[in-house]
């Protein structure tokens, strides 16, 4: 399988461009022209820093309104097209993607299209150049990719091909399956981008919202599967206009990409089954590994994790020990497994440093995540300790393929017994950099195989904030990411908290004895529960138990969710939470009334 | 004139959004109910607090989901209706919004709607509340006004009349001249927001989107004239969902609001003319001053403005003389005046600090600023010099009302009289912080009536540039407003140049002069010259001379455009250009060019 990237996809000057996709692991990149046009490198420089980097130059791209002009208009698109052919000759460049007409076409004719292609392909044979023909979804007249495949073929040229792109296809609705029609030796490129389900104009959707496989809500497993079905064994290269890619680290961004072909690839083999021998290339199959069910731990780093150890004693952990040969404790409630590490050199204020996800077998998951190119944590381990297997995050939380069992027996008071209110984790929640919110669900799509929800906004006093929850099909992993206000940078304190969220069966009895020991949960106003009142028509004595208790209160067709939150310690607070019945939420119609009552 | 902001529209906890909007000058509020159940204070606190302030509580909003329903459902609204009127006379507020049903509407039929809203207006009654129903532009039967006007006058009941909402009407295209057939007396409420022309969803574009009036493209104006001509004298009310302002300064955002209206209104009162008397209350009036058609000046501030004063002498300024009093000099060049202002404790790095716009007589526009809240400025004057006047616009720069003869006998120079090739000052570009862009639009409208030219565009290294032209009719003064990649902060170096365009009449002349006297052009790439070729099929004599010179080139139907840059020193530099017959723009397909240049 060979993998390439438009090099608009990345930020930066275009060496810089080229040096990011090598680093990533690309075969090849397709020239954006104004990405050359503003680089003061020559066509022959950049040529030869592409051999150095051994990097292949496989689409000199776009080449507009060439087809459904005036014969008057056509002869200027002879005279462009010979100039950049040459450029192309200069580049070591043979294959030129030409869009459909968006500003001058005046003649919606197929015939007449297909007739000035077919010239331009007579022109560009003289050069050893092939045309692709690709439909852009607002195309004056041609904009189905169906209607460009009729022109190639009516061309009937062998310098001129079509161009498929996912975004063109799918975000029309366009039924991709007749692509399985069109002959594999025509398909002369493919252009893979995921986006989101936006309604809006689908020209501005495009420019600013593609997003890289994975990422958004297109089919593309399926999409693929169809262009494999036609037997097209040429590049998957990736074309994303993206507005935050476009200014963030370029080499992080390309590896971003190249892990979202690796998933894609796998997706398409899983999707074709048997075929898939039959079909394209053989496909890189990544270790199939399932989703975790359960978290393992989650630890939490400062220079001083005492404020956080008061109020887990105050809201039922146990002390499960010291850690044998580090300055970490293990605190227990249930399943529930929370680990303090003071670090004299980490960033002061307590803070969720990792997340355990409890994996049977470390092995494969690990094998799974570094073939997904997930950047290795390494931790000094000494004799006789269990060198856990464990990831960085695009957001920098360190994530541990673990499972309890095998490192417990570390800490000096083993894993408690006693199951609490049989306590576990039920939601870990994690504070997003807007500039690495899409990356993280990519991460956590295919290193974790969790799966996106719909995603929510909450309105706090400091802005929206946008909330995707990845889950596993079960429910025993749900991770919410909170994406901050997009003039917020992650230093910034204000909504910067994290949280982990505790499952129990009887929160009013946790609630009350947590109290006893001295928890004081966030206050929450009178106004809400007078609101309670009037919204949900609850009786009066309950409601009165929740306003005693500061508990929040949500409820849905599937269920009940009662709910409330500690104060915040550095940058962690807790949440406990009871779901009743079916209720698969986490009160977002709350969450207003939390980050208000936080900020004051 | 009655003013009111919904407290949606501004950041921080509900006490926070009252000190500000009375801080503003407002006479009233809307409470957006989310604010109070969040807020801490007690409906009593909130009601004493808003005495206190001199605010009143016009409106209650929003009650959703009231009418077009089942009987069954109808008994709960009537339930939930009732714990919410009696919160209201807690709050002493009289009027709620009760807008469209899109949840829960199961029954299309206006008699329904009619009957359910005469039934909610009796039980509102009892309580000497008012119910004002309005359409929401995506309500599940009943999206435009025409339709809720006929279902409030089926419903004929003195408690029950209509809210206007300008988003929800001209967000739908709906012809506003209609509302002049609605009796005054039964426009309970009226809503005002702007909003840019988007192409989507318009739900998104309401809850994310609205701006203040003048920051969008609705012709709110008009749009208010028939809401006079309908007799309404009740308050003009702002209801903007802004994701940006949801997250800034909520003083400056009252601050901004109140503004928007005060020009809303003036430009509402001229439309009408004679009218204005027999409509509404009378309006005020703004001091009537013109756009100015001539820059007078522009400042650079640093602690050493040398490097920027070689600039000057290398493009041909004249050294025009010390300031009598303090450390300013001043350089003129035919019309072009730069004044470089040595202030030791300014930010070291030369940056554009002021800008000084030619105005006749400045007691008008001064006093028209003033009206419109523009933060005056004070820098200490001795005997005998002029006090010119100033204001601080959104960004920090500093506008100045000024005439250069008022002023320039205060340099030992004096104005100098040569013409060189003619030159002016042709724009000034200013670098907008993002939480601010909204903000300078309404600024430079309101204060300096310029007019918001469609914006645009521009792909650079790191990131998309937008730009906003801010233009005087003849086009004597233009002022592209670049806002950076929402990502980036104002305290990043990256992108935040400003620069001043210096027009003259012979650019190839000047630019040759200039080299001789050592002025070195930011360098522009050959691909770019080869495209030129390919793109324009310019002679090969012309583009050697452009290579040769580094001089960019653009072409529309109107004219040409050949303009080159200098070198940045601070945060600053020039940029030369000739306007050949009536090209209008700023050559914006060449700005990736020189982004890219000046990121290497």
């Amino acid at each position: 399988m060979r993998t390439s990237i438009a090099t608009v996809c990345l930020s930066g000057g275009l060496a810089q461009k080229m040096y990011a996709a090598a680093e990533a692991g690309f075969d090849a990149i397709e020239i954006f022209e104004p990405d050359l046009i503003a680089a003061p490198q020559s066509p022959e420089e950049i040529r030869a820093l592409a051999d150095r980097l051994g990097l292949t130059l496989d689409l000199y791209q776009p080449f507009r309104d060439a087809e459904g002009v005036d014969e008057s208009v056509f002869a200027d698109v002879l005279r462009r097209a010979e100039a950049k052919f040459q450029l192309m000759q200069r580049l070591g460049i043979d294959l030129m993607l030409v869009c459909s007409n968006v500003g001058t076409a005046t003649v919606d004719d197929d015939e007449v299209s297909a007739g000035q292609l077919r010239r331009l392909g007579d022109l560009a044979a003289t050069y050893d150049i092939r045309l692709a023909y690709e439909a852009l979804a607002w195309g004056r007249f041609v904009d189905d990719y169906r209607r460009s495949w009729r022109i190639v073929e009516l061309a009937d040229h062998p310098n001129v091909g079509i161009c498929l792109d996912s975004f063109h296809i799918l975000s029309r609705g366009h039924d991709p399956k007749q692509i399985e029609e069109i002959p594999a030796e025509k398909i002369f490129f493919l252009q893979l981008a995921d986006a989101p389900a936006l309604s809006m104009d689908v020209l501005s959707w495009s420019r600013h919202h593609r997003l890289f496989p994975g990422e958004g809500s297109f089919a593309l497993p399926t999409f693929l599967a169809h262009v494999f079905r036609a037997g097209y064994e040429g590049p998957l290269s990736l074309e994303v206009f993206n507005d935050t890619f476009r200014q963030t680290d370029p080499t992080r961004t390309a590896r971003q990409a190249q892990r979202s072909l690796r998933w894609l690839a796998d997706r398409t083999a899983e999707l074709l089954g048997e075929e898939a021998s039959r079909t394209g290339g053989p496909l890189p199959r990544l270790p199939e590994v399932a989703a975790p069910e359960a978290f393992d731990f989650v630890e939490i780093k400062a220079s001083d994790t005492s404020g956080v150890e008061v109020l887990l004693e105050q809201l039922g952990f146990d002390f499960g020990g010291r850690h044998r040969s580090k300055q970490v404790r293990l605190w227990t409630w249930g399943a529930a497994r929370v680990v303090c590490n003071d670090v004299p050199s980490a960033s002061p204020a307590p803070h969720i440093a990792a997340v355990g996800f409890d994996v049977a077998d470390s092995d494969p998951a690990a094998e799974r995540a570094a073939r997904l190119m997930a950047p290795p944590v390494h931790r000094r381990t000494y004799a006789g300790e269990q060198a856990l297997r464990a990831f960085t995050s695009p957001d920098g939380t360190e994530v541990f393929l673990s499972h309890a069992e095998d490192w417990a027996g570390e800490f000096d008071g083993g894993v408690s017994s006693t199951d609490g209110h049989a306590v576990r984790i039920d939601h870990v929640n994690l504070v997003q950099p807007w500039h690495s919110f899409d990356e993280a669900v990519l991460f956590y799509t295919s290193v974790l195989s969790l799966t996106p929800q719909p995603s929510q906004e909450v309105a706090g006093p400091a802005g929206l904030v946008r909330s995707q929850v990845m889950s596993s099909p079960a429910g025993g992993v749900r991770l919410p990411l909170n994406l901050l206000p997009s003039g917020q940078l992650p230093t910034d304190q204000q909504g910067h908290a994290q949280h982990i969220a505790l499952a129990c069966h009887d929160i009013i009895g946790v609630v009350t004895a947590a109290r006893e020991r001295g928890l004081r949960p966030l206050e929450v106003p009178g106004n809400y529960y007078d609101d309670l009142v009037a919204r949900f028509g609850l009786a009066e004595d309950l409601v009165d138990t929740l306003r005693d208790l500061d508990l929040l209160y949500d409820r849905d067709a599937d269920g009940e969710y009662l709910h409330c939150y500690t104060e915040t310690v550095g940058e962690v607070f807790f949440e406990l939470v009871e779901r009743r019945d079916r209720y698969d939420g986490y009160g977002a119609g709350n969450a207003p009334v939390r980050l208000a009552s936080q900020a004051t």
